[in-house]
């Protein structure tokens, strides 16, 4: 009556909580690197077809990856009257890129990863993830950091993504969760129309307070702030998405307008956006907003965030 | 930069696929037992707390029960004008009666399962789940076969509430999941306003066509079929539930409206549930409405549901 | 090709090794504790039966505790001329004491274990464990502390067998496996004659030099000192052990010699242990003897040993 | 108290019974195959260094290889006056190659194996096991199968040893533990002298009934027939081998003349095994003895082993 028959031999244990694991099968490893800044796995699972992993922690798989990038990438861009200048902070698989891509209007996409290896090989073992973004010839792709192309930068961005891997203890990205880097965001957006959007953590019980801090240290920089989910089933966790512009956004949206948004301006191809997927990704559980309204730490260079990997949640 | 610091020396796999396992750190044992139906398992976590667990598949934890209880209590309690008579098949936690009494309009609420050692079990250990939902002069506790009842109930229902576990291979419950069934229970309900809801599968990629087709076999039956979901992190997955009625119920409802009936009917206390969470849950991600609109297959009794357990996903 | 059908659904990780784990299915709870010394579980396995699990660390299985508690028990028995007093540090199962009884000559067993949770729990529910030995008239059983014991008893023992649990960090016998504690039991040994047998840790590869540094302890104490080892499957290591005496042990016993002694001087029922085993054991692998060769450390009070449990090995 | 810090993200479950689980926690991926007979993968553990892992199964790591490998070898070598041809069954990586060349009597080794990709991965990633071995002029290295070149062999060889992985169910490999290829084998011996060793399957107290029955049926075919074990830590188990031969073998070798052999007829260099080793070696624990004076069964090609992997032991 118990146990199960399992297909796998080697696993990757993705660490939620110290109490949590995510546990996937591997059925191949199809790259393995240790990079000048992390250890990069692109593996084959039996679920979920080809996935990258980075020091552990499980980025996007090919069975499910939709989910997350594109509740990363469209309810900025539809929310947004003309998007034409696209920053991506981080989004090594070329998956955001493909995304924003969708959409005519676009002009120019810079991408900006530190991880040059990682980039060259989801450029080599994932097209079904970059779906040939990287060709495109509106990207401009820069392995570098972040910061300074922040730093560099003029007021020229419609929308910025920050597709940036999780704020974990003594990893490389922490500060760019931080109230300091979202004032930096702000300074280089075009004009009141343009959206920040980030990947904003876990919203498990467990772990919404990460996602509740980076809502209210959003909010003391950014007028219009919004928080909202995807259902990204191989994190072991929803994913938390947040909003941030000095513009109102609806989020009543009519799906049968949005809908006809999305025929008009984009090229389509979508596997789980539409009008009636973004009715209901803004309009989120109340466990959530709970936790936003009375959750008072906010995040700053001083006092960043810890997710759990090696460390413990603050 | 590897590894984690982990919290438990005993571990629950939960086998999602065989490529997938959400693996729960236990830190105490509250109460097990091999009950005439099942191997019966009351946990405490670290990350959710006290836990109830069948045949090793993880069935509720206090830290997010709530997620999945008002997800399948509410949708339906408030898309019904006035609900008295209320069924529950399964719900041996007592948490669904428990969501089923906040509402003023119920006058008897008949909970059926047929494992009286972990009804008693729940009763005892888990407090924080039932509230006191056994003690209610309304609730008629029936520790017996569902298909019994069912079979010699009149048309008196006006929600019939499924909460049974997962069709799993040589289970007690796949027949519960099939078009014979729904018809019967079709019968018993007390007019077009009644409502029946129930837990429908995970809603995960890698499993979603489990969920579709026990849409389409509803749809056999029922002239309105609606799909949502909620994010119920420790199933290691999202979790569908489908309504099913003769009249229509709006999936766009008013979110200020919703919470206007929700604080005249009820007694509040919802922890997620309101107006803007009912908008949300009823406007779903775009892939499992694609699921729902190309599975052809239904459920019978001759071709019956097997989800992964023991087995494999059919 | 790869997988494997698994049949359990919880599982009791050891962790050996910050990279090596011996992970066990259970398939039964039959009591667990929370005592004020430590967290007890006895389970049932699928392949070795029951077994006590003491703070997540396996002590013993029915299906082969016999290998490790035959060989603590019988080379220093059967080494010394007439063993009649007998003192057992630690042995909560009675396993070890049912070994001692074996003996004829023995005339007084003295067991002392902290934990009397843990002593009447294996006492109900391994009797396949203790067979009996507690109510043996010769036993007396003290539940308290071995320093106790050891300060207020005088010269009278013919054997010690320390059959404590792994000196972990925090954990409450680390004391008890240093110089001054090994001082401290050569104080209490009847005579010249007199043997102490201690459970001394893995000799895999990766931990052999605990077991090299607790001989190099003892052989600043004892005269002659013994190491030998035993294949205890269920540890995810090989078992060490170590003999010390004033009086030289012959290592290459003649095995027809042994058996005859096993015959006169025993009520048989070995399930391992004869004289072509003892002669196997007493000559140990070359790994063994060249790390106790190299080792220069020893363990006192100062510095004592801490195995991998929750810490690191030193 | 619980848990642990646990070294690694990505671990390789080795399935020793439905219930009983190594996991290794790996550190870095050096090479990954899926050659025309198994998945290969070459890896860094924190424990152990690199290891060799076929469809799953750990085959052996650099930190414990030389107790699997010295042990195998030596025995056979030791117990002949003078081996010159020496033909290797499996073996692929040089380590079995390595050890034979230690012997200054060697002319001739033959390896066959059949899978030139794990060879030539081992030659490459593994320097440390080979040592150079395949590149010693006396090595005549043959890529194919191990049938063929039995059935093509001359009665030369003094030395046959089988290092050949598991018999796992549909394995290329278990056809090779059966009585008629033990007969084929003998054919091909040189004289009364020669000996034949295999690697005889875990000892455990689950699987010792394995061994047995292997013993059993090298019984059919040869006079004398010898069963040993080694600690193999890394396995999960201690690990049987047995000897078979026409001339009896002596169990109570005198270690003196043991040491004395091996200075004079091998270059030396042993990291574990030496007359004291050898002596312990030959003789065993009495369950081992037990198990195989009572199981009846014998291997054919009719009834051949199937030992755990993907299905059940038989």
């Amino acid at each position: 009556m118990a146990g199960a028959h399992l297909g796998a031999d080697v696993w990757l244990s993705e660490y939620i909580t110290p109490y949590d694991m995510y546990v996937h099968g591997l059925t191949k490893i199809l790259a393995y690197k240790k990079t000048p800044y992390q250890e990069m796995y692109i593996v084959e699972t039996g679920a979920y077809g080809k996935a990258l992993v980075l020091d552990g922690k499980w980025q996007s798989s090919v069975g499910d990856e939709f989910i997350y990038h594109e509740a990363l990438v469209h309810p900025a861009m539809v929310s947004h009257p003309n998007p034409e200048n696209v920053l991506i902070l981080g989004g090594g698989e070329g998956a955001t890129t493909r995304e924003v891509f969708r959409w005519h209007s676009v002009k120019k996409a810079m991408m900006v990863d530190i991880d040059g290896d990682v980039v060259e090989a989801c450029r080599q073992y994932l097209p079904e993830m970059h779906q040939g973004s990287f060709d495109d010839p509106r990207l401009q792709l820069v392995i570098g950091d972040a910061f300074e192309v922040i730093d560099n930068s003029s007021a020229e961005w419609d929308i910025i993504i920050s597709d940036l891997s999780d704020p974990i203890e003594e990893g490389p990205s922490f500060q760019l969760f931080t109230k300091e880097y979202f004032e930096r965001l702000k300074r280089i957006l075009r004009n009141d129309n343009s959206i920040v959007v980030i990947q904003a953590g876990p919203v498990s019980p467990a772990d919404v307070h990460l996602h509740a801090r980076l809502f209210n240290t959003l909010k003391t920089v950014f007028s219009h702030v919004y928080s909202y989910f995807a259902p990204t089933c191989t994190y072991g966790s929803p994913w938390g998405f947040i909003l941030a512009s000095q513009t109102p956004i609806n989020t009543r949206p009519d799906p049968e307008q949005i809908d006809k948004i999305l025929q008009e301006k984009t090229k389509g191809g979508f596997r789980t956006f539409d009008g009636i997927a973004l009715l209901g990704m803004l309009n989120t559980p109340g466990y959530i907003r709970k936790k936003i309204a009375t959750e008072t730490q906010i995040y700053t260079l001083d006092n960043p965030p810890v997710f759990f990997g090696q460390g413990v949640n603050k």
